[in-house]
């Protein structure tokens, strides 16, 4: 693509959109060239940060009509380099649209801006009857950001991923124009799902500058416990077993004793559980102890045929529990720390394909001597797999990181699967999509692009390549 | 729009791709002209009933090649004419494509064929631990036809609609192909969701050929309970006070008096109870009798300040119970009975603003002279209301609804609502369409017609007017 490069007069016209030069960053800094992963870089000619829709939508216009790159982007905490401004042009870098604009339990919703956080979200909400009930690990991602990648979480096998929680968006289009997708009403038989054709898009499609999301009534009880397997894959293959049990978990969540030994040697702590060497985190909510009792023993019951020694139960103030769980959210943080480099792959494949995938990872760590650490969603099938290039030199870890990735995607494909669960594609990614998803599927989605951004400036080079 | 009349070649042409001439029907008889409502009424030239795939790919791909409007059709049981031949052209009548294809609680899904009845699906699912949750009243609707109208029915507050429960979809576009949109995986953060896009587009832009959907584990326990209030108006100011309890029902429906004596009338029975004017139906379901209980007294004593009466428990067996769950089924049908035509508006408001729409309601009952009975899913703000045209002439009936379901429409805007919550917009309500969404987001979706259906056949007249 031929992109324009930004001029001085671009510089000053567009300047004109924003009232405080604070948020007019002419020489940006390296905060912006990279996301979480750090593996894709890429340093932006401007950065903008709007306080207001108007701003969104002049510069947005502006941006479309001088067929300059404009990426939005939220707290940068993807790993897929979705956010980056790989083909240089405006950073649009939403977090400054930071507020709670309603709170309104009469409707069971709540709308805020793009650009606040999770956790934000989360502190907000914490005295009050009604939560935002997606769990995605990442606390301070941006909601902008988790619609934009459909993100997941801990949480969606029971309530499913941020697209069923999410009633209205506001979204400036190419046009300059603010849209309203969805509506406060829970259902709709309306005409096309606007709303659901952005959720997921990776802001490829418009920008989203306002999100009204559903309140669901805070659960009454709740109960974690980790359960020891002898190994991961007895752990992985009770998973279909808890879920054909008649209970249907919040949470499904496996790992196994060798990230956990990279988590110990990380923060030089022991993991509290001695036995076992896979391992399940099962979670449970409901509205008394007395259904919460019954729903574990049933999960539980299920898991004995695959050798589960006793579960330990998380009770939410003790060490041990505190410590599990920081051991789980910090795996990605612990692997990332033993190696110069990693890729990573997000597949998500029917549950009862797990041990499939990982069966296909354990044969690729032997065949191409590469380390290939993992955890994930058993729950959902959904699987972080991390490449390492450990002591490879640059050239020997593209060459057979490209290969273990293409491998894996061909698995995940011939089992049904998707690329990614909730990760999204981005950049790093892009070049394997119309392998899985076919050429006649990829024009489709082409085509749909040009529909919204026919000068194709919204962040350009994302998700699929455009020819 | 200009479409080619089928001639003698296209017939002979057409005739070659279905197997069987019984399935090939050149001279349509009343059957195919209408729907449930029979406003409106459209001949087919011709009918087609395949029986794979490829009948399907074949017959669209010549259709599209020769500019012939190809309308799918499940079994008709539609009330906004989206099914009808309006232009002419081809009814492509899917009910022989009725068979379970793969039932597979490994990996928690079913496949079927567009075809089948949910009907059927319940039967084929009656002893199994699995179901499939959604609960629409029509039971002999398939399900392809449950997809095109993202169809919502009486547990949506706790599951969700049709949308949140199908996982794949495989669908034959205007080039012939058949794609896959979804995947049996959970989670999908891979690009723009064309599932989503399919689900609710009332067959404008491919044709549903395979479903395959999420099963869930049976509820051990439900219990259902009607709860009788001094008028409609408290019965409905009770539901946000119910939502906000702590208590996620699966079903809260509302029905007033008024309409349950056209019920009483139309089946010469009386309903059970006596004490009341206004009625919610709340149902509960749980794994233990403790929870339900629990959410039971919960969502009570959230009543209470509404001067609700005592609940009437409806044990299952009970003619009181099944009376009573007939008479909230028929409603529609008794309706029917008393009034030579009929319109309907399907909004969905936010669940705290139906006493709005219900004011309203009765402002043009008094202000236009009409009767104007409803009832529907107070738990999801989706109302059915129904316009009787009694004694009035047809022209007379035609000018003043027309002047009532603008006003309705009108209200359900303001109040950040949707123009149809499960019913779809079909033929009968897309001349509204773009009042209520705007010319800008028409053309969006006009465009997005239009990647799918370049050639303008399938389905045309459908949801918007397409110039």
């Amino acid at each position: 693509m031929d992109f324009k490069k930004l001029t001085a007069t671009d510089i000053d016209n567009l300047s004109k959109f924003i009232s405080d030069p604070e948020r007019f960053i002419t020489k940006p800094t390296v905060h912006w060239d990279h996301d979480q992963f750090k593996t894709v870089r890429a340093m932006p000619y401007l950065v903008i940060q709007p306080e207001t829709n108007e701003e969104v939508e002049n510069v947005v216009k502006y941006a479309s009509d001088h067929h300059i790159p404009i990426v939005p982007r939220g707290n940068s905490t993807g790993l897929m380099g979705g956010n980056l401004t790989v083909e240089g042009g405006i950073s649009l870098d939403m977090v400054k649209m930071n507020k709670v604009l309603e709170y309104e339990p009469e409707s069971l919703t709540m709308t805020v801006q793009a650009g606040i956080r999770l956790k934000d979200i989360e502190e907000y909400l914490a005295n009050k009857p009604f939560t935002y009930m997606p769990a995605p690990a990442m606390h301070w991602a941006t909601i902008g950001g988790n619609v934009d990648t459909n993100a997941g979480g801990l949480k969606a096998i029971k309530y499913g991923v941020t697209r069923e929680h999410i009633r209205e968006l506001k979204v400036v289009l190419t046009d300059g124009k603010l849209y309203k997708f969805g509506a406060k009403a829970v259902k709709s038989s309306s005409g096309y799902s606007l709303k659901d054709l952005i959720i997921g898009s990776e802001g490829t499609l418009g920008v989203v500058t306002e999100v009204t999301m559903r309140l669901y009534p805070r659960p009454k009880q709740s109960i974690n416990a980790i359960i020891p397997f002898p190994n991961l894959d007895k752990a992985i293959k009770s998973v279909p077993a808890i879920l054909a049990s008649g209970v249907v978990p919040t949470t499904v969540e496996f790992m196994g004793r060798k990230v956990i030994s990279l988590w110990e040697k990380y923060y030089d702590e022991k993991f509290p559980i001695a036995n076992g060497d896979g391992f399940i985190i099962l979670g449970l909510d409901s509205l008394t102890k007395e259904e919460l009792d019954a729903e574990l023993k049933l999960a539980l019951a299920a898991t004995k045929k695959f050798k589960a020694a006793d579960a330990v139960i998380l009770d939410a103030n003790s060490e041990e529990a505190k410590k599990i769980w920081t051991c789980r959210e910090a795996l990605l943080l612990a692997i990332q720390k033993y190696t110069p480099k990693m890729d990573e792959v997000d597949i998500c494949v029917p549950i009862n394909h797990i041990p499939d995938v990982l069966h296909r990872v354990d044969e690729l760590e032997q065949e191409v001597g590469m380390r290939i650490p993992n955890f994930g969603h058993a729950g959902d099938g959904n699987l972080h797999i991390y490449l390492c290039s450990d002591a490879m030199s640059d050239e020997e870890f593209e060459q057979k990181s490209h290969y273990v990735i293409t491998e894996l995607y061909k698995t995940a494909k011939a089992l049904d699967g998707n690329m990614s669960g909730e990760h999204g594609i981005g950049y790093a990614c892009k070049d394997w999509f119309e392998d899985f998803y076919g050429h006649d599927y990829t024009e489709l989605l082409r085509k749909i692009k040009h529909v919204f951004d026919p000068n194709y400036v919204l962040n350009p080079d994302k998700i699929f390549p455009m020819e």
